[in-house]
């Protein structure tokens, strides 16, 4: 077999070896705990904190709007529940997207539990969510819109700013789940207008097992988590040093190759692009509307999906015909359903997500891989 | 300044070097989503197979009994919450110690304020909770006693198996926290008799961030996460790779260590033992009561504890004046106000708790900088 050619960057990221290293002494020599007040303990906290100050600067926000969860999970469910919890006595309603990442939408389906009203907005053919949707959504009783920068399964970017100006003008609180679009969009949370902010080390050349959620200062919101009372009580638990520490040199490298990985990025899925859509029955999803510069979902005519994906496999080629962030779901995804996709195609739908390591050959061997299916 | 002596380790452990080089391929290389079905994600699902493997082995359970968490603080908000929120129909009562963790206490009270009535067992002057205490505790509305395995303050180790026999002839579900004791006592679950139990990968020379919440088959439990449903939906979130294969290296460690381990260190702490009780005004807490082996917590007559640490900080020896679980927090210990020690008399308080890399002539500077204060 072929040298095997990872183009699933948007279920996962590898860790950058740079990341891995810089991880390395703060887990066998300045391992204190950061609350211990000894030299090994203040060695930790000292490191947290310069590691804070890249994340901050890499998000435009304060140091201490800065919360470490584990994961992409987590930090959604803390800006989901954490708000829904801190607010109630303002109101019980919730506007998010019907195209949401899973622990946005379990967290809400949680609350609709405990007799909170959700509105999931519907989106365009295109993947988009309307701001004139939104006004129609907003109410007395809002307190929270949650809604993502980008998503995993199409690529599609919403208008986070406007979305978020609508909301912002209303008195509510707005959240973005940020963590598909780390490595391609700028994540400045001051021009994006958000109070919440979700990104995480997995997909974006970081460590697994660490993540952020950006608070904005005033922000009511309550913990999920309850113990030590660490990072100002709302997320307890000794903090993950090395993996903070990776998590900002994965912030600093985003930082200087951002603009540069998007071109070349971009540039290899046009080309893909192009090629596949000279093929008969491939048709690319919400090609429209503005995506993620790594990314494609293509959606197969005749052809049975499984075939592809057989074909890729037995080329090395590592793709999804799922999203990945379900576990091992074999039920329609709701995504592709949103966007007006019927069951059958949904099942013949694969997306390809390029990132740091394809090169020029990866694209002819899955362009020549798909064009033999 | 001397090479710096740690004595922290019930704080965090460093993470064995052996636990670090195991734990790098899975961040570079063999990097998938563990629930995309090519090639790089059934590598990481197997990955995370093998290594459930030798973690179910390290504490005598089933595979699927294994969840993997962020953290001690998660595991145990898991237990607490998740059984809480699963069997509340039963009834609303949960029996606790008043000498746990602040994760199991700060749960607890948050279940209060739902409405929950909770029991917090008093401890004797040893340290010990009565099983006496326990049985009296016990009423029809009970659901779940939580009760740590060792304490990180006093050291001091309760009969797990004798409080988990009670309870389970009651019919109620027993969570033990085991985190400070994982490196010394055996975590067999079915010889203690247990239905959950905690360990981390922090306080065993793993990986921080990583946890295992064991969860008996058949216990009626619900998530505090919502997501993608992992791990049979009680832990959603893509699972950390690296960080369960590098806990599962840490466990093999310590079952091919532990008894070693124990004697050596063991053998260090009770000569330090023996060096201070001679000095004046020394006193060491619960030392009639089983404590583990590498565990001392001293309280000083005249001296301030002040000086003491000052003493120790200027030799570059790291103890503890606090717990260092919350976040330095200043206020009285609710371990050591439990064991009935005054306010006067917790601030004359230190924590010396020994580990894998230290030496004799640790103990022999240890000694000599206590009798210089």
């Amino acid at each position: 077999m072929n040298q095997p050619i990872y183009a699933d960057y948007a279920a996962t990221t590898p860790t950058d070896s740079r990341v891995v290293e810089t991880m390395k002494p703060y887990q066998t020599k300045t391992f204190g705990n950061p609350s211990s007040i000894h030299s090994f303990g203040c060695e930790s906290s000292d490191a947290i904190g310069k590691a804070t100050d890249t994340v901050a600067k890499f998000i435009n926000s304060k140091l201490e709007e800065i919360v470490y969860t584990s994961c992409g999970t987590e930090s959604n469910n803390l800006a989901v529940i954490g708000v829904a919890k801190a607010n109630k006595n303002r109101g019980k309603h919730i506007i998010t997207s019907a195209i949401e990442h899973p622990s946005i939408l379990n967290a809400c389906r949680a609350l609709e539990k405990e007799g909170w009203e959700i509105t999931y907005l519907p989106v365009t053919t295109g993947g988009l969510i309307e701001v004139s949707e939104l006004k129609k959504a907003l109410k007395k009783e809002t307190v929270l819109v949650s809604i993502h920068l980008a998503n995993s399964e199409i690529g599609v970017i919403q208008d986070i700013a406007a979305l978020a100006k609508i909301t912002k003008d209303f008195g509510v609180y707005f959240h973005t789940d940020a963590c598909q679009a780390a490595t391609f969009l700028d994540l400045d949370v001051q021009e994006l207008g958000v109070d919440l902010l979700t990104f995480n080390g997995s997909k974006m050349y970081g460590p697994k097992g660490v993540a952020v959620l950006y608070v904005r200062k005033g922000t009511q919101i309550f913990p999920i988590l309850y113990g030590g009372g660490q990072q100002q009580s709302l997320r307890s638990g000794t903090e993950n040093v090395p993996g903070i520490i990776g998590l900002a040199k994965a912030c600093e490298i985003v930082t200087k190759q951002r603009i540069a990985d998007g071109k070349r990025v971009g540039a290899l899925r046009d080309s893909l692009q192009n090629d596949l859509e000279k093929l008969p029955g491939v048709s690319i999803n919400c090609v429209k509307s503005p995506r993620l510069p790594n990314h494609l979902s293509i959606t197969l005519d005749e052809t049975k999906v499984t075939n592809l994906v057989k074909a890729f496999d037995q080329q090395g080629i590592a793709v999804s015909s799922g999203s990945a962030c379900s576990s091992k779901s074999l039920s329609d995804s709701h995504v592709l359903q949103s966007i007006g996709l019927s069951s059958e195609q949904i099942h013949k739908t694969v997306r390809v997500s390029l990132g740091r390591q394809n090169s020029d050959s990866d694209i002819v061997a899955i362009a020549k891989t798909a064009a033999t299916v």
